[in-house]
């Protein structure tokens, strides 16, 4: 058996659970290192040495490292999916497409933490992410569009954003709106969704059973 | 005289200076909307229609709207300069050059804020860019290998690190060590890099003599 040239540093309640889905729908082989929060695998020297900032997706490609959920996202899709997954170079959509994945990780994200945490926000014009409410708008008016972020065209971003959306709803920091919860409904029932579902489901309990008899 | 199929919604003096250094770089001819951000100029009905986030850089291409310095980012380089500029999708720099730009939006802009802004930071283990000093940590160490970010390789993601690295250590939010003030200098004496200085310090000039005059 060949090893796969691709390596998920995944935990499956964690934001990795997205990277293990578009794994799943680009239908290549890889393989898994599971990492415990609990016992520090993401603190170890070997980790930082993978990636200094000590989190989960991190993903090894022939060598090359690769981290952050956006980038991860843009270079598989690019890699083993161009033209489908991810638009081309010169596909109309493929400005768009680039736009909401840099807006997930640069507003969305930033946005989310303030919120959740209840800072006192940063005044609009100066926050890189403006707030959470004009972040919030942004994205329910684009998904009432729909059925996808981009229209009919169902794309990585989807990947992203609808495994992003599902927790983020699940913790109450994203609003239960229509728009969202039917966006999430329409992604969950996606074979490649489903599958990483059954597969992360089977990896927790081999963990727990490993810890138990540990 | 043929219209440009790029316009960028532009102030000198805002993050536009680093897609304008790009679109320098890459050569290609495009149309300047200046914005004035005194005069709300990124308020207006009409630029939130565009851009709701009412935030530069904007771009647009051929009727396609690019937000987000990082979305700008990859998608002028791949487009005008694929294989250049920006590392083929094949390429084992690729990952790197992805990871380094999605970093930036993800991590590097929201630590700053809230260094910049002395906020109370969140725990390291839930702030999805984790703490201030890591990130510095994590590009001085990066840049210490140098010349550029990815090595002797110059990309697309060194006009964006190199112009927010120079207005950063300016406004004294990313101290001025010598991996990162030696980079700015280099990155600073190319010459797309002096060409938009000059374009932009004439653009000022001419706003400036246009809001004396009215
Ligand atoms: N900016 C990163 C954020 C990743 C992130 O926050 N990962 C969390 C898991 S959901 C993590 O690894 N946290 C563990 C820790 O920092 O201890 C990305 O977008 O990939
Ligand atoms: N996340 C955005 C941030 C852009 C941003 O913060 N732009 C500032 C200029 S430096 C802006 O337009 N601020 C004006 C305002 O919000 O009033 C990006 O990376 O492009």
């Amino acid at each position: 058996m060949s090893v796969p040239a691709l390596t998920l540093y995944h935990n499956p309640q964690s934001r990795s659970a997205g990277a293990r889905v578009l794994l799943e729908a680009l239908g290549v082989d890889y393989a898994v290192v599971p990492i415990d929060f609990a016992s520090g695998q993401n603190r170890t020297p070997e980790f930082l040495a993978i990636n200094p900032l000590g989190k989960l997706p991190t993903l090894v490609h022939d060598g090359a490292v690769v981290t952050e959920q956006v980038a991860i996202t843009i270079y598989l899709a690019d890699r083993f999916s161009a033209g489908k997954l991810a638009p081309a170079l010169d596909d109309p959509l493929r400005g768009p497409y680039l736009r909401w994945l840099a807006f997930y990780g640069a507003c969305f994200e930033p946005a989310l933490v303030d919120h959740a945490y209840k800072r006192e926000p940063v005044v609009p014009s100066a926050a890189p992410y403006r707030d959470y409410d004009t972040v919030i708008d942004m994205v329910a008016t684009q998904l009432a569009r729909g059925p996808w972020l981009l229209g009919e065209r169902f794309t990585a971003a989807d990947v992203l954003w609808g495994t992003a959306l599902r927790w983020t709803t699940g913790f109450g920091i994203v609003p239960k709106l229509p728009a969202i919860t039917g966006y999430i409904e329409r992604a969950s029932a996606l074979p490649a969704f489903v599958r990483a579902g059954e597969k992360d489901a089977a990896l927790m309990a081999e963990l727990s059973a490993a810890s138990a008899a540990g």
